[in-house]
């Protein structure tokens, strides 16, 4: 019988299949078909966003933040990246019996500072304990509401032949962050991990412009599943440059050092932009201005053909084809 | 230092404590101070209510449902008894590597089944991954959301001294299901789960009179926590009749087999409703005419005493304080 592995979690091509298979086919409904990193839908006069995800970082503090913070900001970005203004979050906690309580009291507080620093309100919440050695140490599951700018249509079916790939800042700093700190691995430099929220940044893009068409956070599966997911099944490609991505010296050595793609680590505080080309220079601009988009770059843009391809030109003039991740690389990331 | 036990997730005393102290403390907001089981909040021009749970439920498969179908009608009645009309739920789940595939896709059937049953949709997912070991087989976090009509105002605050306090059915269904399933108890006959949406039965009662109070599904903790939780700090107290308690022979059977207190098990399809005594018998008389309210009756009435007390006049004549749970039953109940 066929077993669940690390991968099907992994963000990468395993999960969408798994996603596709178990989810899409059961709960076929227009708006969970639309794939997006949460559900948009009308209630009343209001359009809302609303979407929910499961935290089981592992350890539960690394450098730049912990399992606490992170739950928050993941799911405040993934109300901003659909154009929504995040406002209330749900939290549910798993514990396991023998957790010291002082633990549980430090990561109440950050998410409470996290609330606080994305301007959003936890509302709600719940407390399960399980049996010792049956969860590990502590899981969250935050969920969030925010509203939908009538005016703001965010959707791939927007995205057009010609339209700018922009990136807000490096990439991969969150998954090296996680993995020096859990392995234990010297690199020199300390990597922070990039956990942020992006509400701030997202509302100033859409203010700028009408021709953002879709905005992604490529957290597990990084870039290399975000650009895929974009281009999958549709009549364009994207082609991106592999001098114009934003890689911290530390990350591309610690990728050296192990082996891994950077294009597939993932990150919790950036964003994938993609915006008409007559626009670009000025979402850049706003991005770059920003605290959370200081290193903001155009990566590549949107092309005729290969369809359904990324491409990436690399550093020494070849190309190469960007595929969906398909194993795990790094386990427990968020 | 003070370590998490299985108790603080119980429903009881200790889960209070935990969450005055750690959430209420850390959150404050005027919100999440109402304590409800969902937050009731406006946007727009509507009214809504938000809530999550986490399942943690062991076994995964029981005489009467499943983890899937738990965490749907959980999620429903949580909104249900604010008055709420189900709308939209989200579903994470957490999945141990190495569990089988054909259980993830049974589970999510389930899901799938007991939303159509609800008349709810799921809307938007999660999936993560953990290592072998790292959790037991499979967690499921839900949140919803729903509509509340603008009339519909149940609050403890509206509790007045000579209310009715009226129960759906009989109590410790659930509990005892689960608890013969897993320690293969033979209770001579089998005793299935309650779990069911309530959103039906909650709709007809608040639609046939002005003065329902509060309403409140007894999980975690049963019939004691949730009157309990009604009195607490109020100038009022409850007291019930033993006598008119619905609960089931063979669950009166197994409590005394294991010496348990039905009044501390849990339930997952009834409600507790606490209505104006002059509307008692109109809203009992839709109770009853409703699949889930057949065995609906007056168990007792708020009285002023004594104050913040749970009085039970048992069937021998006697009278006793009904605490609040203090300690952990049967754990992984839900």
């Amino acid at each position: 019988m066929e077993k669940i592995t690390l991968a099907h979690g992994s963000g990468g091509k395993l999960m969408h299949q798994l996603i596709d298979s178990v989810f899409l086919e059961q709960f076929s409904n227009k708006i969970l078909r639309e794939k997006k990193d949460s559900a948009v839908f009308s209630l009343g006069q209001t359009r809302f966003a609303f979407t929910t995800d499961s935290y089981v970082v592992d350890p539960l503090f690394f450098p730049g933040g912990d399992i606490g913070s992170l739950a928050v900001y993941g799911t405040v970005n993934d109300l901003s990246v659909c154009g929504a203004r995040p406002r209330y979050l749900a939290c549910g906690l798993i514990v396991e019996e023998g957790l010291d309580r002082g633990i549980v009291e430090r990561i109440a507080r950050s998410i409470r500072n996290a609330a606080l620093k994305a301007g959003v309100e936890v509302v709600t919440g719940d407390i399960k304990v399980v049996e010792r050695g049956h969860c590990d140490k502590l899981f969250i599951s935050t969920s969030g509401i925010g509203i939908v700018d009538r005016m703001t249509d965010l959707s791939l079916d927007r995205v057009r032949i010609g339209d700018s790939v922009i990136a807000s800042g490096t990439i991969g700093d969150h998954a090296i962050s996680i993995l020096s700190q859990r392995e234990g691995l010297n690199l020199g430099s300390r990597i922070v991990s990039d956990s942020a929220p992006l509400n701030g940044l997202t509302a100033r893009i859409v203010s700028v412009s009408r021709h953002v068409r879709f905005m992604r956070d490529p957290t597990r599966g990084g870039l290399a599943a975000t650009l895929n997911e974009i281009v999958t099944k549709r009549k364009f490609g994207i082609v991106i440059d592999e001098r114009a991505l934003p890689i911290r010296p530390s990350v591309k050595t610690a990728c050296e050092l192990v082996g891994f793609d950077p294009l597939s680590l993932a990150n919790e505080g950036k964003i994938v932009v993609i915006v008409g080309q007559q626009d670009a220079r000025r979402v850049l601009s706003v991005m770059r201005s920003h605290r959370y988009g200081t290193a903001a770059r155009v990566i590549g843009k949107i092309v005729p053909g290969p369809a359904g391809k990324v491409i990436l030109n690399t550093s020494v003039g070849s190309r190469r084809i960007v595929e969906m991740p398909s194993g795990e690389q790094v386990p427990r990331i968020c």
